[in-house]
């Protein structure tokens, strides 16, 4: 089942070319700044969610994709968590000397997100800014200290993530949390539908031209390697995101380019990039020349 | 005014030596994981506060603090960022070749959070694990490209921070975001009571002996130039935390000891360390020999 939110917040399954709207259906009151999907993750956490499968859900309002606005499934979740490194391809082509077997995790800001068709906003005209094209993992129940086997049981689905990322001397939570800087999306794909994440064919286009190709099965840690290594640091609560990490072809971005991530059995995230807020990097407040 | 969360979230007004119970006065509902004093800043920031000087609150009922069990002022905030190498004593230190103007902020889990009275658990048997005692700056309204000048209108109040650490290689993510790596308490000083937070003195104590000594005069960049430069890359919003970053006088906790961090106008925040966990660096899942 793909989940969607669209329309200003509202809670969609997509059903072949339609959304069925289950807003009122599946949620109860404000949802919050973490929105409704994030409320239904936590409702299906706790064992309380309604039925949802399309079948089962005769009178609900339909809109065709077309007449849509998909937002953000996610537009502020708890935790954002990065995996640096966890590809060797992108290894040797960064020349780095460590993996993420040996950098452990990091986390982006929850304000970074933006959804499908929205912006990258450049911070910089003097910093290259490149897109890194990642499948994403949603956590569905609270997970700590979880072993590798029972990883999977923990999670609520997938959709696709772009860790957008400044190269400069900060630290990686900086360069990579900038508003604007994690788009995730078109929807969410539910556990059930991709028995095995360690097996999914990922392509991610800049301007028409296809600058990264692999599939997940080259991942140094897999999906549940990544589960099991994070839930031994922090606690993952449902709707924290997992980017797995990127392959090789990581490259500049530049305004009007067109960013496509295309994950198998996912989904296609598309977004644009807007430089024009973009001043050089000593007149943003306390940069240092170097 | 000293705002406080107490006996299973229960929100308080610190009055002397007793606690207003401000709960029903000054929430609605269910506040969620985030907590009553999360809530009660967002309304704040909305405008839509109730009356909270104790003056003006009448039979409210009043519990003795020495009665009262303090919790985390905000067991799950949105974001908690910290401010890497803030003090030249530090790192001069830590033989460190940068500073907060090169590195930028980090980001700690939100999950890490433990209050007043709880442990400290050590992750691991043969790696360091350090106290870095820090003022804990708390968003009130929502702050993005936000000049020095008018920074502090974004600021709610201050809290005592203690950003622990493990000294290994991994991303300070990860290093920093142990579950019980961040205790924060006892309760929040509005900002009304502390008009320069560049004058602030702080003391650190582990085992009875202090180790860190200074005041936030000596910040490298002053809260002021911290918010500014903060939300240059990320928007910062209400309940966010901004540890403001350590002193000279780091080093390791172990199995029994006590932390006790204490700042000027702010409070006493005291936790315990819990080191019956701690297994070796390899024993944990993914950890390379190094």
């Amino acid at each position: 089942m793909r989940l969607a939110l669209f329309n200003d917040g509202r809670l969609a399954i997509v059903d072949g070319e339609d959304l069925i709207d289950v807003t009122e259906h599946l949620t109860t009151g404000d949802p919050g700044a973490a929105g409704a999907l994030h409320q239904h993750i936590e409702n299906v956490a706790r064992g309380g969610a309604a039925r949802t499968e399309p079948a089962g859900l005769t009178g609900l309002p339909r809109i065709p994709l077309s007449d849509a606005v998909l937002e953000a499934p996610l537009p502020r979740p708890g935790k954002i968590i990065g995996a640096p490194v966890n590809y060797l391809d992108h290894k040797a082509e960064m020349e780095y000397t460590t993996t993420v077997a040996d950098l452990g995790v990091f986390l982006k800001a929850n304000s970074s997100v933006i959804g499908p068709g929205q912006d990258i906003v450049l911070p910089y005209t003097d910093k290259r800014t490149d897109q890194e094209g990642e499948l994403g993992v949603v956590i569905g129940r609270t997970a700590q200290h979880v072993g590798v086997d029972e990883a999977l049981d923990h999670v609520f689905g997938y959709t696709c993530v772009l860790d957008i990322t400044v190269r400069s001397g900060e630290d990686r939570s900086t360069r990579k949390s900038f508003d604007t800087f994690t788009p995730i999306g078109p929807w969410i794909v539910t556990a059930d539908e991709i028995p095995d994440p360690d097996s999914l064919g990922l392509r991610c286009d800049v301007g028409g031209t296809t600058r990264q190709r692999t599939n997940t099965a080259d991942l140094i840690f897999g999906v549940r390697e990544l589960i099991a290594y994070t839930s031994s640091v922090m606690t993952l609560h449902p709707g924290d995101v997992i980017a797995t990490g990127t392959p090789a072809g990581v490259g500049p971005i530049g305004h009007g380019d067109r960013v496509v991530l295309e994950i198998e059995r996912v989904g296609r995230l598309e977004v644009g990039v807007d430089g024009s807020e973009a001043v050089p990097y000593t007149q943003r407040p306390g940069r240092r020349a170097r």
